[in-house]
Order: structure tokens, then sequence, then C-alpha cells
């Protein structure tokens, strides 16, 4: 059943839970993108009625557990825990977002790799004996993410070639021990990789170093090769981490060029939507998952997808600090059926 | 085993893990309160040697994690996970603290509630076989605290009664499959609460009834009364929430006056050492468990212990937007032997 460590980094369920359903909602951005038929709602604007781009974003989720619930056909009764968090200082759009729910609640923070984190630690939950039901989600937004990270948005500052724009969107999961599929089976959590990179705005080439070292532990502990998968999607490298990942594991002795994408890349039209080196935020790789993965998994279209999920765990204090940036990668391989 | 869902809020460990080492690091002022003999190590001073209160808050945590490592007898390759978060944005001490762990890494957000979210999560990955040894671990640091929170220090700004006080430390556990004790035989996973607190500087008050809900339904859950333990410890609800909570569990028809405390009450002298309403931040609670709580166990004085962390899920975003304050309290079920 489970890998314990002897250096392993990766579990295998005995019994792999289901994704029973999946919910997305996006900013009118990526509502132009090349996925936009694959997410459950597109907003006008990003305000959403709200008085605050913040709450703007916990309406996000607040919203998009709302229709997991309903498309998942549960109550909040059902729900054994949710597990959510996001970029915003304190995790707040998490924090106020299920604030209503009533439903025992692990916030986490794993930057742009919370997707992932919270599937692994949902799905050892649930196959763990611990759940039935578990939902797993996590939000970005351009506006809130720009003013925290970068600079206030009134003043139009020039992006620099290698900088990602941060995704507006939610998405969700609905974790469950019903043997429904599609079916998460392995779970690999990375480590934390530093390699140096102090560019705030080049986030794709700090957190390459770590899906390498994900991807090639994953490999490595369960087995699996590139030509196991249909997709291995990392989220969020962009055009320039992506290269970067590709490379360095090609050099590894691993070929994924044929089935490899990153969710940052997926979901803009580079040349039409000036999004530079491609999305990022944790709603990036979650929409690109709960909508696109997700309903290709269900037609079929996909069988073995196996989704590594990517963060750099820095804040504006460390960067100004003079400190490089952390990075981590997890991986949550994901099959149609058993 | 796990109690699921139908309103339960927690999980019967059926090989409970047990606490095998446990570790502290305390800056100076909590070194001069009632608890001093029981911290690992005393700050001279809050920088710690560092350029910056960030750094010095990471390098606690960093060397509070050796500090488990060393008293643990433990290398870093036996350890599974590293389950860790603290109250900076975007989590940076625990991120610095750990990057060169090289070892599976959870970030974890749950304000100072982080102690008992981690060793939940901790406890579960441990019982449902996923971990042979996971430490959980937080911080934080009274001057990043103030400087992210309220105001610059160098202010000098006059603190309200109802205030609380930002404990500087790190505290540390290494939760194990092996059977020493003291054991974690239940946990009770909180749901938010938000009761319309605003004021930012009276979080006892915010934060008491998320206290109170994880308690009762704990009882509830569990079967377990007051008299069934010999100390129930909220952190960090100080003197403002320690009495709401009090009461108003015996209005519940819950006595725990004999035998209930709070982290932020003990950790500092009230009358000698100007703490106004007591002790807060992720690192009050865990460092009077890892330090005091765990030390009285060990010599068989606390037999019996109910840790329940409160956190405030707000951010200085969200009050200066109106908000009020959402809670969480987590309790986590410590008993000596089996």
């Amino acid at each position: 059943m489970a890998n314990k460590r002897n250096g392993s980094q990766s579990v295998k369920f005995e019994n792999p839970p289901s994704i029973i359903t999946a919910a997305s909602i996006v900013g009118p951005k990526e509502g132009l993108g090349p996925l936009k038929l694959y997410f459950d709602e597109i907003l006008d604007d990003e305000m959403w009625g709200e008085k605050s781009w913040e709450k703007a974003e916990s309406k996000l989720v607040r919203e998009t557990f709302s229709k997991i619930l309903k498309k998942g056909g549960k109550s909040p009764k059902d729900i054994d825990y949710i597990i959510a968090g996001d970029l915003l200082n304190q995790c707040i759009a998490a924090s106020y977002g299920i604030r209503d729910s009533e439903i025992p609640f692990f916030g986490v923070f794993g930057a742009c790799s919370t997707m992932a984190e919270s599937m692994s630690i949902g799905a050892m939950l649930v196959d763990g004996g611990f759940a039935d039901n578990v939902v797993c989600i996590t939000s970005s937004h351009f506006c809130s993410a720009e003013k925290q990270f970068r600079f206030p948005l009134e003043l139009g500052t020039q992006r620099t070639p290698t900088s990602q724009s941060t995704v507006t969107g939610s998405g969700g999961v609905l974790l469950s021990s019903n043997c429904t599929g599609p079916y998460i089976t392995h779970v690999t959590t990375g480590i934390i990789m530093d390699m140096g990179i102090k560019d705030a705005n080049n986030m794709g080439a700090a957190m390459a170093p770590a899906a390498v070292d994900t991807l090639l532990v994953h490999f490595r502990d369960t087995g699996f090769v590139p030509e196991d998968y249909d997709l291995i999607v990392t989220g969020d490298l962009g055009y320039v981490g992506k290269n970067i990942c590709e490379e360095l594991v090609l050099g590894q002795g691993y070929d994924m060029r044929d089935r490899y994408n990153d969710c940052g890349l997926m979901i803009y039209d580079r040349e039409q939507q000036d999004a530079h080196a491609g999305g990022s935020g944790c709603g990036c790789s979650a929409t690109v998952l709960s909508g696109y993965i997700f309903e290709e998994m269900n037609k079929g279209n996909l069988n073995n997808v196996l989704f590594v999920a990517t963060g750099a765990l820095f804040s504006p204090t460390s960067i100004q600090q003079g400190e490089s940036i952390p990075a981590i990668a997890h991986a949550v391989r994901i099959q149609k059926s058993l």
C-alpha cells in the first residue's frame, strides 16, 4: 500500500479515491482562451459584483464549492473535509470563501502547487479511511495577486517577457471512496528545491527544478515511464519553465516531449492573449484540471494523466530581503479506470 | 476506526501515533515567563544574528527541526513528511526554514491553530499507513507579526487591553508509528465560526466561539467529558477569550473550570510581563505543547490532555475591507499510555 520513506516520496493507494466531480469558474480573460468551453462559468468582469478583488476571489471559491456540491449531488453534511488554500496573505480567499460551509476545514499553502497538495492530502484521508468525501479547492485572481505581489494595477507597469499572468479562477474536485473513477492511484510529494533564482518575474525558471525532481522521483518510485501516460502536465511553469523542465527530464533519459504540456500554456493563447510566458496562480492548474482534464478523462480521450502542480514559496518580503525562491511540486497520478 | 461524517467531526485512531519527541525554542520574553525551564533554548535577542525578523523566524523553524531530529535520534531520511506553516505572508518562515531538509513537505495555514492542524493531518498520515515519521512544526515571531499585522514596532503604538502579544518561538513534534507514547488517540477537526467580531485587537473574543464549538463537538463525538482529562488547554484565547470559552462551555453542561487553561495565559506572567490579554501566535500553543505539556506527560504529571489550538483566519486586508474575523479550532487528544 503506502510506500513509506527509505528514500521514497510516493504513495500507492490500496483503495484509490475517485474524483467524482469537479467544477471551475474563470475570469473574462480565461474565458476567451482555448479552454473556454470546459469551464462551468465565465465571469463578465473581475469584480463579479463585489467591492474588492479579494472579496471577488472569495466568491469564486464559495461558488465553485456550491457547484461541486450540486454537480456531485451532495449536501454539506456529506462532506467530511474541505482542504483549501490560495495565494492571498493568510489564505483569506479560502477561509472567507468557505466560512459558511460548516464543514471541517484544513487550510493549506503550497502557492501554485496547492491543488496537487490538497488532492494528495485528500486522497490519503479517503484511502486511509478517515473520510468518504473530501472537497479540494483553490483559487487565484489576477488583480488581487498583482496588487499583493507586484505593483498597483493602476500603474500599468510593463511586464518582463518571462513573467506569467495570474489566472482569475477557482477550481475544485470532490474526492470520494465511491468507485466510479477517475481514480487517484498514486501521489508523489515534493521536496523544496531552491536553485538560487531571485527574479520573481521568472517563476518558471525557479519552479522548473522542483517539477523535474518530482517527475524523476515519481518515475523512480513507481516504475512508470512517460509512455504510461497520455498526458503529463505541469502547472504552472509557463513557456520558460516548461522548456527547462522538458530538457532536464530528457537529459535523465525520460522523453516526455510528445505527451507533455503545462497548464500555464494551455489556458491562454500566448499569441493572441498577451500572457507573456503563460498563466500562473493556484487557479491555473486547478481550473485546467477541473475543467479540461476532468472532462476529457470522462469522455475517454485521456486515460492516464500525471498532474504535477508547482509552487513558488516566496513572498514579496523574502524577495525584498534578497532571498532566492524556493519551489515545490507535487504529482498526482489519475487513471480513468482500474 | 475513523468516525466518518454523518455530523461527526472526530476521528479515533486504530493505531494511535506516538509523539516520540518534541522541541521548542523561544524568544527572550518567553524565556522570562513561568514556563522558561521547559524550553530547549532561549534566545538572547529577537534577531538571533540574522538580518531581519523574518530570517530569524525561519531560523527558529530550522533549528527547532534540527533539535527534533537530534532528540528523536533520526536522520532526515527517516522522516516521511514535514507538515508546517506559520503566520507570515505566504508562510515563508516554514518554507525557508525547512527548504534544505530534502523531505516531502506539506505547507498548512491555520493561523494560531496551525500546530493542532498539522498534528491532526500528521496523525492521520501515520495511522493511515502512509508514514512512519512525521514532523509537525510551526512558529511565530513578535516583531515580524507586529510589522505585518499591526504597526511598525518603531512607532511604539499603545496596545489595547484586549490585545494579545505574539510569541516569539517555534515548537514541533515528531509523530511516529512506534508505540512509545504519549499517543494521539483522537482528533476533532473544527469548522470555521464567524460571530461578527471585527476588532483585530480582540482575537480572543473572535476565536472563543470556535473553541467552544470544537470542544462541544469533541465531547459529543467521543463521549469524553472534562473529567476524563487532567488538562484541557486552548491556545491562544488569552484572558478575554478563555473566560468566554469557559462560560459558554459551562452553559452547555460541561464544567472544565478546575482543569482548563489557555496557552496564551500560561506562557507569560500577565502581571509582571506586560502581555495584556496574554500570548498568541502559532508559536504560543506550539511551544507550550512541545515544552511544558510534553515534558509533564513524560514525567507522568499529566496523563490525558486535550489540546485545542485556535486560529483567527483574517488578514490586515480583510479587516481593512470591513470583514469580520472567521476563526477555527482543532482538538487533539493526547494520552500518556494506552
